[in-house]
């Protein structure tokens, strides 16, 4: 042997989660410079926009990239939040997992409490810039400044500087945080900027670019929506070791009541159907049970038919406000519709599917052109994977399309069902926009960088499902659109004729060539009624519904 | 204000690295049974060959999977490696990010002292087993043996039982580990043992199915490879970060000195070069130097010309090894081919592609059927997707295929250069296996389930050339096989027509007929002369190269 035990043994040893993350730093997104950038941005707008909705303000936020001299840049985030008490802001900008929704069931735009520390940690590895935070609470006088790096060593971070400020840079309340990193500027920033406003319609930002380019998106809803409720875990799809915890832990005296107290959607009748089926004594205590036992629980809760989890422990963004604000934002579009699905589980986690379908999309350089350059237009764009926008709560996923169960979900739907063309396996093509957003107390993402949603069977299922909702609007919509364009192209092939045949009638019947052609064209028309734009499309819609239920029938055996 | 900075403030707290991936579970690579089945068994077997490598043995591995009951399965690994002292071997196996290959510059199929403790977290999660362990090391009669959980709370191992043996299961040194857990069993198993023997022919792994079948995937090499050497970090891609960190650390009393010791491939002339361009003296004490000085320095070392990494800090399958292995895998194959590219770096890390190509696959069925179901099956397969096998230090990469750097890159080159089918942005198609090998001392994965490459542009670009290093050969294989079915297609036609030509012929000159058809043919072959295999490879290879500067000009100027 070359090497024995113990000389393995004396290279064992522990690895700090920052020394891991710092080598592994594309796990967090910064994998090459534009994204980089993008992702202080993201992490920085996505806490803002958390704390202001969850403290119950409505979000005005501040962001400012500045290019400091070649690949550096400044990004400076300020909002309108409740702030941050001074004992706990170092941590929250300087300790990898660390923060306030890991442990609440409860539907934010960050979960893992690794977003914003590793900003800093990625700035000090790249330029060694610490991070500085401007804090500023209601029920204090004076704004809290920190200067800080991530130690990568124990994890903590280490405060460089530290002062309480008279002169606050900021309102009644709020943070501010100011970043240098190595990054590269892209547009990718704007598109970030511009899709979180379609769905966060009650946020207004103010955006300055590298360029001095100043962008205002805003607030299109004066209202925070309703907020989500925090909620217990659901049944289905409770683990073991969960179970076997809970078990542990909890205060309720019988099995009974720890179902009905610790679950939601548990009334006393699915908990004693549970014990029934379990074979469990409903007055158990609950940390008695053997390992026999919990298995048999865990079958038995699958087995039981349970509610699904309540409406309001989610926040989606809403159909009808879905569709208002995509209307808004492509006022030339030919059909715009949404759909919000009802919320399903996986793994005793709740979640939605959204999705938003924006169709005959004109290039914006073609817009003035007229019909014939809309026209040309749509031809081109016919053959073109259509443009997929994704969301997870609220937040725009811009990276690692391929690998997230939105889109493999939207890949595997069948759209020539829908009157779009598709290869196999692949996105459909055409002029079109799909948004697919899917709300969660606990989104799986496929890394931390929050880019791509995991390959669950129960997301990809329900997708389908809610894309195929709306794939039926749009197929109704486009059967008319088709209808519409074939009586079109009748009538120009009549048109074309008439002269002739009024050539042809005239020498025969020796009257005024003018004067039957007239009455030719008033003829064709007042049979063909042809308008510029589709038919009515609810008129169609309704139409298309007669079809729904056996179409519906066909899809749900075919999933 | 709904919700105070304070109140905030009672809900933040730090979250346990265990907590975490219990929660994201699928990060580790566990998000369906089949897979999670899979890890438990690859976690085992890669570590079993990193210890027997390391330690200078011929790995002997036994897997053994036992379906327990329903959807629990027993999964049992046994290895003659050097064993694990008993002082360490719960923390191995029971808590995450520990172990010896992660602070080292090494080529090793593990590296983040994950993977198996997050067997232990999942099988805990989902059938309540503790892993059990037998530990045998040389110095020590007997053998260690214990049974552990993973606190989720601490993330340190909780041991439920431990005792030495006096009769050991095992023999001289080695580790058995048993771990029970939620699965189902595929044969993706049997394709990971089968690609993990093609990647280690100095293995021989014995392993038994649920059903009791067993299969011996036998050593084809009786030699272990060269052991790569560990390695001190390249200056190209070093980040701010991480040299900061080097000069606090360092022993060298001179920036001159310090360069020349802690850095690969760089010796005094390249030292004082980058001294010079960072306008840094070379007698500098590394502590002493400010953020100025080391942005400075940072980029005079990409500047300065520096030699490649060493070979030998990488420890690649081999061309010819490769190639062998392929050929007895697949002995009726008709062009099998192997290249191994020079080391590059990305990040300071040095890396290197391997790629190997087994053209004309006879589907395992038609393979009795002769020649005719060759045909057919070679034009079916012609339509299909080429079959991709990934390997990151001679681990088979099973999953995530798609978000995948390697992939990426054979989506990228262009197939039809090289006589391939290929819609643009796809895989080529045709029947074909790609085999691409990464071998680095520090694999960028997208995720901690290590299933696919993270896609850092130099990864991509270093597997396009590696790619078309083989992509040339096979093209020059490819047009000899055309030019030699064109003459079989010609010779045919000949042939066709031969008995009437000869008729009239005997018609006209009187002659007997059958001596003129004899003749004829005789004259075809002795023109066209056909072989029923196509041309000899080298031969054609030979013509081909004289195209090949001018080839690889064009290439290198597309990428």
């Amino acid at each position: 042997m070359k090497k024995t035990a113990e000389e393995f043994a004396k290279e064992q040893k522990a690895i700090s989660i920052s020394e891991f993350f710092e080598k592994n730093k594309h796990l967090l997104g910064f994998d090459n410079p534009t994204k980089s950038l993008l992702m202080a941005v993201k992490e920085a707008v996505d806490n803002s926009l958390d704390a202001c909705q969850e403290a119950g303000i409505l979000p005005d936020i501040v962001v400012k990239i500045k290019n400091v001299k070649e690949d550096i840049y400044e990004v400076m985030v300020e909002d309108n939040g409740p702030g941050i008490v001074k004992e706990q802001l170092a941590r929250v900008f300087g300790k990898l997992l660390y923060g306030s929704k890991f442990h609440r069931l409860f539907q934010s735009r960050g979960q893992q409490g690794i977003g914003i520390s590793s900003v800093t940690l990625y700035s000090q590895l790249t330029t060694g810039e610490p991070t500085k935070v401007w804090s500023k609470i209601e029920s204090q006088k004076k704004t809290h400044y920190i200067e800080l790096h991530l130690n990568t060593v124990t994890n903590e971070p280490d405060i460089m500087k530290q002062e309480d400020l008279e002169k606050g840079v900021l309102g009644e309340h709020g943070v501010k945080v100011v970043m240098t990193l190595h990054g590269r500027y892209r547009k990718t920033v704007e598109d970030y900027l511009k899709q979180t406003s379609i769905s966060n319609p009650f946020a207004k930002i103010l955006y300055t670019a590298p360029d001095g380019t100043k962008i205002t998106y805003p607030r299109s809803v004066n209202e925070l929506p309703k907020p989500p409720k925090i909620m217990k875990p659901h049944p289905y799809g409770v683990e073991f070791g969960t179970l076997q915890r809970m078990l542990q832990k909890t205060a309720s005296r019988t099995i009974l009541s720890f179902f009905t107290n610790e679950f939601s959607s548990v009334g006393t009748q699915s908990a004693k159907e549970i014990c029934k089926i379990a074979k469990v004594q409903a007055d158990a205590k609950p940390s008695d049970l053997d390992r026999a036992s919990i298995e048999k629980i865990i079958k038995a809760m699958q087995a039981v038919k349970i509610q699904r989890p309540p409406l309001d422990c989610l926040s989606p963004i809403g159909a009808s406000e879905m569709e208002r604000s995509l209307k808004k934002e492509y006022p030339n579009a030919e059909f715009v519709t949404a759909i919000t699905r009802e919320p399903s589980v996986y793994r005793g986690f709740p979640f939605l599917i959204e999705v938003g379908i924006v169709y005959g999309l004109q290039g914006e350089t073609s817009q003035k052109g007229g019909k014939k350059n809309k026209e040309e237009d749509e031809d081109e764009r016919n053959g073109e994977a259509i443009e997929l926008v994704r969301f997870a709560n609220r937040v725009p996923l811009l990276y690692q399309q391929s690998a997230c169960a939105l889109t493999e979900a939207v890949k595997q739907v069948d759209w020539r069902r829908y009157n779009m063309d598709q290869k196999s396996g692949s996105l459909p093509s055409g002029p079109m926009k799909l948004i697919v957003h899917i709300c969660s107390v606990w989104v799986p993402f496929v890394s931390e960088s929050k880019e791509a949603v995991a390959n669950y069977p129960e997301i990809i299922k329900e997708t389908k499902l809610a894309i195929q909702d709306a794939g039926r609007k749009l197929s109704s919509f486009l059967s008319g659109k088709h209808r519409a364009g074939e009586q079109k192209r009748r009538m120009q092939i009549f048109d074309r004729y008439a002269p002739e045949i009024a050539g042809a009638l005239s020498t025969l019947t020796k009257s005024d060539k003018k004067v039957i052609e007239k009455k030719l064209k008033e003829l064709i028309a007042s049979r063909i009624h042809i308008k510029e734009e589709p038919e009515n499309v609810e008129a169609v819609e309704a139409a298309g519904k007669e079809n729904k239920n056996i179409k519906n029938k066909t899809e749900e055996e075919e999933d």
